[in-house]
């Protein structure tokens, strides 16, 4: 069963205002197996929803139509739907009846405009709607079905609830999805694709088949996995089949298989090890702690932070010798180095990082342009092999190249603190 | 100009993941006066793709299409919009190149799928990607307009200012739309509204006619005003008068008429008056100083920070005795105090923060539940008047409390230093 969503509502086509519902009702329709192929939104519009709709009819089963049944003028839903499927627009008077109860036991006389409401195209199922005036309505068409639905979420869930239960859940078929979202480091949005495009196939023409999308956002792979499935169990299995199979191809690079972001993996990661971590932070100004102490529960692990953006402060506080930074800069490998050893030696810590680097807009040189930042992890207890130094160059603006730069961070810690067990 | 937006991408269709590219091309395309009249969303599918174009052509005369356009097999936009088009496509070798120089200049070879991007349909306009390997198109087709745009939001929005400003910007109407936001902090959304509502009327039947929408977000308040007319100084003029009068109805609660966040409101504050500001940070973990630092130039600005997560590092590097922990609480007013007293102690700043508090979803108690939070001011050359201290209660979920604990603290400042200007 193929379906889609319209949206009705010309608020929703304005700049501040995003089409929600449209969520909800995939993930209902998801779990009894049917997929979302098209959404749209829509304004007041009659000509515009009659076309969107007639073209949806000849391309799925399935139209959730929500929102534009109230009683005013630029609530058209029912009329377009009517025309589109070339039916007459009769008045309910048991509709009528129950608006006008609806109004009077709030001790008001039911306005005239709200008879608009009562319109049933002729042949449809009335779907109550107990939270609001606007009834839901249920239409089917050669062998389509059309459901039109309110537009405030209060009134429209429960009804979505009701006419999944009731009407479309034995329809649907046995076969539901199932999800599990793969996250990546360290490699692009292509060499991740290289790795485990060979696999899609399999993964596509298992007994559950396997469908794969690729994502990238903000320095971040992810690869989603949308299993088809009538068994739990079976579809559990067949993730779990691919994700390892993921594992196999990509190695230290996959390191989620479970949606875990990051900060969480590294959390996890000291937190079973008893270890704690400081942070010495120039370029990214506090947003590595932040990522760090966005998960619940890091005070077991995170012990300090310290942000040091002018030289003095490095000076101060990380004990960065001045002539250090004289004979390297700022941004380099010996500065970066001194800053996560001067994070060890204020703190009793067993990982130190240091981060100093170039985020922008200004301050790019030719040899050391925006986006270059130095990295240095620091494990006191290692004794000579106790500090790492990278050099990365990441693209784009302040925001990603800061938020690259904590991604860098985080995952030299992930690599080494699994390396060592 | 009638428009339409369409969203590539099977992530787009899930429960999980909102399209909210076309918020964005919807506000610079209403900047120049064309509203959106239909959006919608597609999976990385060709033949849904392919309908869905055909039947926008028939309806609107400009249509954007962002994302699929990367380099893997889903990525389906260029070959749905040629056929749609009956267009063949070509493969232009200097995009080739530029996409060999981009990986080459990262110390990385171009995988062979990435000529896929390099895609072009005979006639159309190749738009360049400073920020990723997938071009843009524009493809005039019997008096309509298609513009393909990456669907990474860092990519696209570049992009979209750019075909609007050369391209699209000459055709659209005289009368455009001019947007206004502004922000407020310490007020509730019906307290806003409550203040400004009155002004609604007189700002709606003006000369330049401006409507209002109030916005609720993560603890800050926006009033987003639009004006429409023609002529861009009379809307300027409209826009400036009715913030004026936003401006005496709210007073300092408003802090921003010209779109900047508060963390850029303070910056200016601190660098027109050359102060330097250091923060000391337990429950917000480092969000205070990254938000400080997300601003380009802070570094004039912000001095240090200290993140003190556990009462020891709290001891350590701010110098708060365990006596008074013992005595108060972490989460006190004393503690916050003493907290920004150590970071002025350690650094020389003019203004120095403390935040302590209970950030979720463990921790809190019946006496301080989770979202109490302290914040103190300290101001070293203000003598005996040097430190201001209050205590909040904020409610929601971790990441909302500290969000909501970074807007007080940074809002503490602001008031203040405004005040002994």
């Amino acid at each position: 069963m193929r379906a889609e969503i319209i949206a009705v509502g010309s608020e929703l086509l304005t700049p501040e205002k995003a089409d929600t519902n449209s969520l909800l009702i995939t993930e209902r329709l998801n779990e009894i197996g049917i997929p979302i192929h098209v959404k749209a939104v829509v304004g007041d519009d009659r000509a515009d929803l009659e076309s969107l709709l007639t073209q949806a009819l000849t391309r799925s089963d399935l139209i959730v139509i929500t929102g534009g049944l109230g009683p005013t003028d630029d609530d058209v839903t029912r009329e377009a739907v009517a025309t589109a499927l070339g039916l007459v627009l009769d008045i309910d008077e048991r509709i009528v009846e129950r608006i006008q109860a609806r109004f009077a036991s709030r001790g008001l006389r039911m306005p005239d405009i709200n008879r608009r409401q009562a319109q049933v195209p002729r042949g449809a199922t009335v779907l109550e709607n107990p939270n609001g005036t606007a009834p839901g309505l249920l239409i089917e068409r050669d062998g389509r079905i059309v459901v039109l639905l309110p537009g405030p979420p209060r009134e429209m869930q429960g009804m979505l609830d009701a006419v999944i239960r009731d009407r479309l859940s034995a329809r649907a078929g046995a076969v539901r999805l199932f999800r599990r979202t793969l996250r990546v480091v360290g490699r692009t949005e292509s060499h991740t694709e290289e790795a485990v495009a060979p696999a899609y196939a399999a993964w596509a023409s298992g007994p559950v088949p396997i469908s794969t999308t690729i994502l990238a956002s903000y320095g971040q792979i992810e690869l989603h996995l949308t299993a088809r499935a009538a068994d739990a169990d079976a579809a559990a299995a067949a993730l779990d089949r691919a994700a390892a199979d993921a594992q196999a191809r990509l190695g230290l690079d996959l390191y989620s298989t479970d949606g875990r972001l990051l900060e969480e993996v590294v959390g996890q990661l000291l937190g079973e090890r008893g270890q704690r971590i400081g942070v010495a932070e120039s370029c990214t100004g506090g947003l590595l702690a932040s990522r760090l102490t966005d998960v619940p529960g890091s005070s077991d692990y995170v012990e300090q932070g310290v942000v040091a953006y002018s030289n003095e402060s490095k000076a101060a506080s990380l004990g960065v010798a001045s002539e250090l930074i004289a004979a390297h800069g700022a941004v380099s490998e010996p500065v970066a180095a001194a800053m996560a050893a001067g994070i060890c030696a204020r703190a009793r810590i067993d990982i130190g990082v240091g981060i100093t680097g170039i985020a922008g807009p200004g301050g790019g040189t030719g040899n050391k342009p925006v986006g270059t930042v130095c990295v240095a992890v620091e494990r006191p207890r290692l004794g000579s092999a106790r500090t790492r130094v990278r050099t990365f160059r990441f693209v784009g603006g302040r925001a990603l190249v800061r938020s690259q730069d904590v991604h860098a961070a985080l995952d030299m810690v992930r690599r080494w603190v699994i390396e060592t067990g």
